[in-house]
């Protein structure tokens, strides 16, 4: 089934950034001016695409025409020359498609430090934008990976008001996929019609439910950047009310979708753990606890060897800076309730919760027993494959 | 040479808590009632003895008689069970060395999850008491460890108004090196006389410069303690004014010893690198870079392949949460200037920088030319030897 949109078209082109000849130039092209939203890396090192594409975003309150992305080099730590290159990039795209320099944003993923081949990349473009067709989705989502085992794209349809509304996603790389970085950079096209205010609202809730609940091992890279935007060729005007929720929830599932199989996409990444924690007293202290139980190494290698070492859940539960009575806290693994009032069950649970790690995807669910709020993070293990990949990558 | 400090006595026997046979359970005695302060770990899950002997602690307002230590079992996430075995360890000791039970001092390292076997404690207990002498530091510091290698000891030797004060320290285990926790503990006796409050502010002031600016794995046990008792056998008074810093430093300088000694005594750990930043705003925005780039495992597998990864560094810089100009900041990786300005230096750094890696020890330098103020932090690398003892442990 080819992944369509009304209103956009795609492009993505081999351009040689990349040594390996694979697709490295990705153009996403809307037929009239979109609204658009994003969110960025709040790493405060952040590369000259995202410095670039955050002022034109904000200059253009909230619309874009195209976002051009190139993998290979991310345009990082390349100074005041770098920021040219970004600019530049964002103007060719914009000269190729005939449309405002202001009305394009730009991304970059991949080595850090060294100056984009800007011969090489403006040959990219203007061939992605010769290119770019209603079919191309996948060619797009191709051109924007680095070192990722494969494109992962997502699309959800829902109907309001007799229309049938479509939202197409794609994603790429995680800390453990790409060597040298971690970035993720994620993109989402829709036919529905969402002014920019209530489109950049949808997304902040969306992310926050999804790519900001996620880890791998902790690091926020300097180019991450999640857009959408909404062509608005779907609709009798723009949506509100119920139908505005409608969509915010198709948002969230699609970034969720995209979340998990970028987790699972990671090299050496064997399980997808969802850390749910119940009864906490507030939303805040709920993620900050799976958060805190998601990030330990000791969790994680726990994870890898399939070791239901229920010691070091607790630990970093504790180590979370939140309130907690140790003589509350039950855990179930993989749906093995382990621990029952901070005290080890003992019995089978133990080899019954083994078991359950074999499993590509089970939940840790802890409940504090401290009020009715709830956190969850997704968590995955830390393996050689990481090790190998992060220490071994330039040697 | 024989390690000695006026007013004190040792024991360390096998009691076969560990399966090894290794010396499982140490005895630290003053023949007085001598200034005592700890710090305890600020998990939330605190084990039982922690909990025990903070409440010991406070009711003898900064005073002790002994510590009993056992290897082998945490007593941690042991319930109400396990607060009645750390209370009759602190009793046994005291019932055979003749001393009020509110005057010892109790910690536990080892499994979790599991009771203690009180049976071979007790035996222990007074076997340790029965063979206590002044020559014994090297026994007991042997008693308190669990998977480190060898056992870690230090003095400090300074002389104030014609005296020499002696401070003698031992320590055991960091994160890499305890498959299922990570505790940490450390003991100092001197023969110091420093009132309790000033005992316990020299302890928490050299514990942050030191302990507290350590991380193999960004966990913290939940049976953590460092104590320092302080008998006074050498003294014409309590000390004052500037001998009192003198006698904070020297105890700061042995915890420095101490936590160097743990880094490297890590499974697999191959560097210790000290994170120093410069010419950050204030001081607790220093520690909060350094902590972030000792913490980042893209950093730490940097540091056990030897590669100068700088970007991997910078970008660790920015998810700090501290605001910083990008092209402001300068880097040096074992004394060779890497980045300059936010940007990589190029031509040989990278290889100098490569060379330096290969050292034991050495430092990275960070300026984030935004102030005067520092922070300091001890970071090591990420190995296969660290996933393979904490995946494969109980596999």
């Amino acid at each position: 089934m080819t992944l369509k949109v009304d209103g956009f078209r795609f492009g993505g082109v081999a351009a040689k950034i990349k040594a390996s000849g694979k697709p490295d130039v990705a153009l996403l092209v809307c037929d009239r001016l979109a609204s658009t939203a994003a969110v960025f890396t709040s790493n405060r090192m952040c590369a000259a695409p995202v410095q670039v594409s955050k002022k034109t975003l904000s200059r253009a309150k909230g619309h874009a025409r195209a976002i051009v992305i190139n993998s290979g080099n991310a345009n990082a730590c390349t100074g005041a020359e770098g920021l040219k290159d970004a600019q530049a990039m964002a103007a060719r795209a914009a000269a190729a498609l005939e449309v405002p320099a202001g009305h394009v944003l730009v991304a970059s993923t991949g080595v850090i430090g060294h100056r984009l081949p800007m011969k090489k990349v403006n040959a990219g473009i203007d061939a992605a934008a010769a290119s770019a067709t209603a079919n191309g989705f996948d060619r797009f989502a191709e051109a924007i990976l680095t070192t990722d085992k494969r494109a992962k794209t997502a699309s959800v349809k829902f109907t309001v008001g007799g229309q049938t509304i479509t939202l197409l996603g794609c994603t790429k790389g995680a800390g453990m996929i790409s060597p040298n970085m971690a970035t993720t950079l994620t993109y989402v096209a829709t036919d529905a019609a969402v002014p920019p205010a209530a489109l950049d609202a949808a997304l902040r809730k969306a992310t926050a439910e999804t790519y900001n609940a996620i880890t791998v091992d902790g690091d926020t890279s300097t180019n991450d950047m999640i857009a959408v935007m909404a062509s608005g060729a779907k609709s009798n005007g723009p949506l509100r009310g119920a139908n505005l929720t409608i969509f915010g929830g198709a948002l969230r599932d699609l970034l969720d979708d995209l979340a998990h199989m970028l987790m699972a996409d990671g090299e050496g990444v064997g399980h997808v753990v969802t850390v749910k924690v119940v009864g906490a007293r507030t939303r805040a202290q709920g993620q900050l606890v799976a958060r805190t139980v998601a990030n330990s190494p000791l969790v994680k290698t726990a994870i890898a060897g399939g070791d239901p070492n229920w010691g070091r859940i607790l630990c970093a539960v504790g180590n979370a800076g939140v309130p907690v009575k140790p003589d509350r806290v039950d855990l179930a693994i993989g749906g093995v309730a382990i621990v029952k009032n901070g005290v080890g069950v003992g019995g089978n649970a133990d080899k019954a919760a083994a078991k359950a790690m074999n499993a590509p995807r089970y939940d840790f669910e802890i409940d504090l027993h401290a009020g009715r709020a709830e956190g969850r993070y997704l968590a995955c293990d830390l393996t050689h494959d990481y090790v190998t990949i992060n220490a071994d990558y330039r040697t």
